[in-house]
């Protein structure tokens, strides 16, 4: 009989930055790490959000003996409320991770209604927990831009493999242990059979900067501001969030916060005492806005230029409670993710025609520095761990295939370091390591309609099942619509007639009709588009296709 | 009467990047500076290119003196063929510009058909030509990414108008004589009224990097390499292409142009004597592929990662002549426009996939150095030629605000810097500077069926015309059609019946099915499907509406 080997398969987050989840396995026992979502790319119309296609864990989901989350981010944990529900576990599913990931994932999961499908089980560093009869998990405390980050090292009967999760090496992190370099020489000395490491940020050289570099920045930059300050970043970047009250402290300035997502993400780090802001700094949108405008700090959303935004709107000029003039500073304390170039473009043209001043990472380098290791840290990474087989993950495939010339320099073979695909079975003994068959994997896109009801589809199901389309053309300036709605069936013959799309696309044009004035967004003509026409076909022909809302600009 | 002003009217490149043109008068006397194109952006889909709208001009073409062209990119002079037929002049309209830029204009314009349209004036540092009674313009060398770069000098009744043009300080460029900063300094100490300045790297400290810079990165990578090497840039920087031929040359290398704007441009700057390679060295495609790998260079168009381009095709293996392999080597020596950067990424993803070595910016920051002045080039123009007043052009709005920013803290009051919007009129006597009345402006669409049929829309008119609307879905990566086409018609009413709609689906449909084998790029579905529906519409209907090609992906 062939000898048990280690088998890891990444369902996503290898050829593409986002959704990341990987499935190690050794005989029995199966444990994910990470269960992370997506948002797709402009051509992916009316699809919400795109998580990984998990039938490899479903069809074994005896198996599984646990979820470990490496931190809170939304491509680590976004995925958990539409991928549980999938899973058909007659238990509840231990999930594993930080205070702050636990509770992060515990709100995702009480909003979308299936709360009772996990089970919480936050984790301390230097302990072990065990994940039925081989794999015993420890959890190694990691620098990254969320608090409450780890690499997963899992002993498994053939040594140590460890997954970075995203991290860096920050000497002096604001907030939290810096990267417990000790205890991951240590596992190098016992035996690394395999590293899984981050290798998104590889095509930079060095090291980056600590997040100690962005307080002196903000307090300078704060420190300059005349009138009132406005301050954007990831609702999820509790340091930076931490860092930015902590500087308007020191300038004699209150902070008030405006985005759900970054209230709540505030609220929870603050309960768990992740973040402990000084007293009476933070204080209630509606007192704020009566203070003098060189007393207060504004934290919101938007900073990567997401139309329905605090930032956007206050950009626009309709922000119900925050009004700029010049005089003001807008500071983007992010960068923007790719794809996101140009929208957040748009929220700086925006805010200077109001003769704003806009602090933003190409005139002010260090008002931002990223949360992933270059790659100096990447080879100490590797020096510290010393494993014998090695997978770059978290990044698209040119990140993979730099990580691998990266190790290649640093004296592995080309045996040693396998590039892998979504779906690819890696398998691992003591002195081999291989890429075997591909299981079925790929995208599940997520339609959204209303508040809870979730439509998972796989992709290839879309054709077979047939699109609604709708089709509209704006104004670039006035946002009006200038023609449109065309709604028209594809593939749908015989579920639907020519009445009920008739009837669904009188309904729709009724709505957008009466809310014609002020002009629309894309984002609310796509989710609104969805919601008539799906909720009409769905009471007329009870059927649910997908709707495809397309928005032409002239 | 009031005395008389210099009028300047900026009618693109303005709070964008892309098609500049810029209108300068006095009395009687107009003269146009550029006559830039744009292209689209995502969401306007089934436009092609875009020009500014230049009915101010139309207008007043009897006092119109000539165009000023600064350079031959895209940007300065890709909207002449569209924009001369529109001026309906009796006579030939005089362009000025280089030899490099008048011959690239003529070949536009001849291919266009147009040539008769124009007159070309090639012109000479220090020579003075007469427009109208009260305009002189001469030409001032820049160092830019083309050669024959020039500011233009108005000599007016009120002192020098100077329009930078692009232009940065490179003290040792490669091609051509540096930027003559001994003239402007002339010029200032004549008296410059006016100054519209280039400010699109406003947001860049120090100073941008000489172009020799990037001969050294490029003569070090390609004697790294140990395959075939390929170079893209973009077509018309001739000055990258000379040195990458002298590159190649001295590590003993042949080299091939694939990609017809490169050839044709490469040809042209080889006839003016602009480029001279070294003999024998630039050889035919079909031989060069016979040649050891490590004995060739190949010169493609790409850099930006458009669909139908050299390097899409070799990246996707589809190229008939240039196959790559391990070992080889792809360098992009340009960045990406914004817009571009994920097609960019892609096609770099998909020649790693291929075991090819790729060279970037982001991995070597000196394969490519932009054309523009950074901050201290921008404050040094400044300090030579002392304007009265300034004026920020080509970029978009937050590098206009920038460039303001920079002009007051160099001791510039607030009545002496203007931020233009397209189409402002802005009006300068001797010691004021003022904001006028807006003119009429804004884009035009270019829509272009087959080869030549040429189709101008001002973007208002298109909702009152009425639209067609192809929308099909296309399989993310099999590059299948997965639904459509479906064909409709928004606003059309009375001029176009349901048969002929359906008579145009049915030929669109059975044009797409011929082709239907190795999938569709997006830029083949989208012209495909614009020339089939406009012939087969005009056959049927006698009308040209605008065709609006809505590809989805999934």
């Amino acid at each position: 009989m062939a000898r048990p080997r280690v088998r890891v398969i990444p369902l996503g987050g290898v050829g593409e930055v986002g959704k990341n989840l990987t499935v190690y396995e050794y005989r029995g026992d199966l444990v994910m790490i990470d269960a992370g979502a997506k948002f797709p790319e402009e051509e992916m119309r009316g699809v919400d959000l795109i998580v990984p296609d998990i039938t490899y864990v479903k069809e074994r989901v005896d198996r599984l003996r646990g979820i470990l989350i490496t931190h809170g981010h939304e491509d680590h944990i976004g995925g958990l409320p539409y991928l549980l529900p999938q899973l058909k576990s007659r238990a509840p599913i231990p999930l594993y991770g930080s205070a702050l990931a636990m509770a992060y994932a515990e709100a995702k999961l009480d909003e979308a209604g299936v709360l009772d499908l996990a089970e919480f089980h936050v984790v301390e560093p230097g302990q072990h927990y065990q994940l039925g009869r081989y794999l015993t998990a420890e959890f190694v405390p990691v620098t990254h831009s969320i608090p409450g980050s780890f690499a997963v090292a899992l002993r498994t009967p053939l040594g140590w493999a460890v997954h970075t999760g995203d991290f860096k090496f920050d000497p002096t992190p604001p907030l939290g242990p810096p990267t417990d370099e000790a205890r991951l020489r240590e596992l190098g000395n016992e035996g690394v059979l395999l590293l899984l490491s981050d290798a998104v940020r590889v095509e930079r050289p060095g090291h980056t900067p600590s997040e100690a570099v962005v307080s002196e920045t903000l307090y300078r930059v704060i420190g300059e501001a005349k009138g009132r300050v406005v301050l954007t970043t990831f609702a999820s970047n509790i340091t930076r969030i931490d860092q930015a009250i902590r500087a308007a402290y020191r300038h004699g300035r209150k902070v008030a916060i405006s985005g759900r997502s970054m209230e709540q993400s505030t609220r929870i780090a603050q309960d768990l005492g992740y973040m402990k802001p000084p007293p009476d700094t933070i204080i209630p949108l509606d007192v704020a806005v009566k203070l003098p405008r060189e007393q207060v700090l504004f934290l919101t959303t938007g900073s990567q230029g997401e139309a329905s935004a605090a930032l956007a709107r206050i950009a626009s000029g309709e922000h119900p409670a925050i009004k700029l003039q010049r005089g003001d500073t807008v500071i983007f304390s992010a960068t923007p993710v790719p794809g996101n170039e140009d929208t957040v473009s748009q929220t700086i043209d925006q805010l200077f025609r109001r003769g704003v001043s806009v602090v933003y990472s190409a005139i002010e380098p260090t008002i931002h520095v990223s949360g992933h290791a270059s790659r100096d840290e990447l080879r100490f990474m590797l020096r510290l761990l010393r494993p014998r087989f090695v997978v770059p993950i978290h990044g698209e495939y040119r990140h993979l295939a730099l990580y691998r010339e990266l190790a290649l320099e640093m004296g592995y073979n080309d045996a040693q370091v396998l590039l892998p695909e979504i779906g690819n079975v890696l398998s691992f003994g003591r002195d081999s390591g291989r890429r075997e068959q591909t299981v079925e994997s790929g995208a599940v896109l997520v339609d959204i309609i209303g508040n809870r009801n979730v439509i998972l589809r796989q992709r290839d199901e879309i054709a077979a099942s047939g699109v609604i389309i709708a089709t509209m053309i704006v104004d670039r300036d006035s946002r009006q619509l200038i023609a449109g709605p065309d709604v028209s069936a594809q593939g749908l013959d015989g579920q639907i007639d020519a009445k009920v799309l008739k009837r669904a696309e009188d309904e729709l044009r009724r709505f957008l009709e009466k809310r014609q004035k002020g002009g629309f967004s894309y984002g609310y003509l796509v989710s609104r588009t969805k919601n008539v026409l799906s909720r009409q076909i769905y009471r007329d022909a009870k059927i649910r296709p997908m709707i495809l809302p397309v928005i032409s600009e002239l």
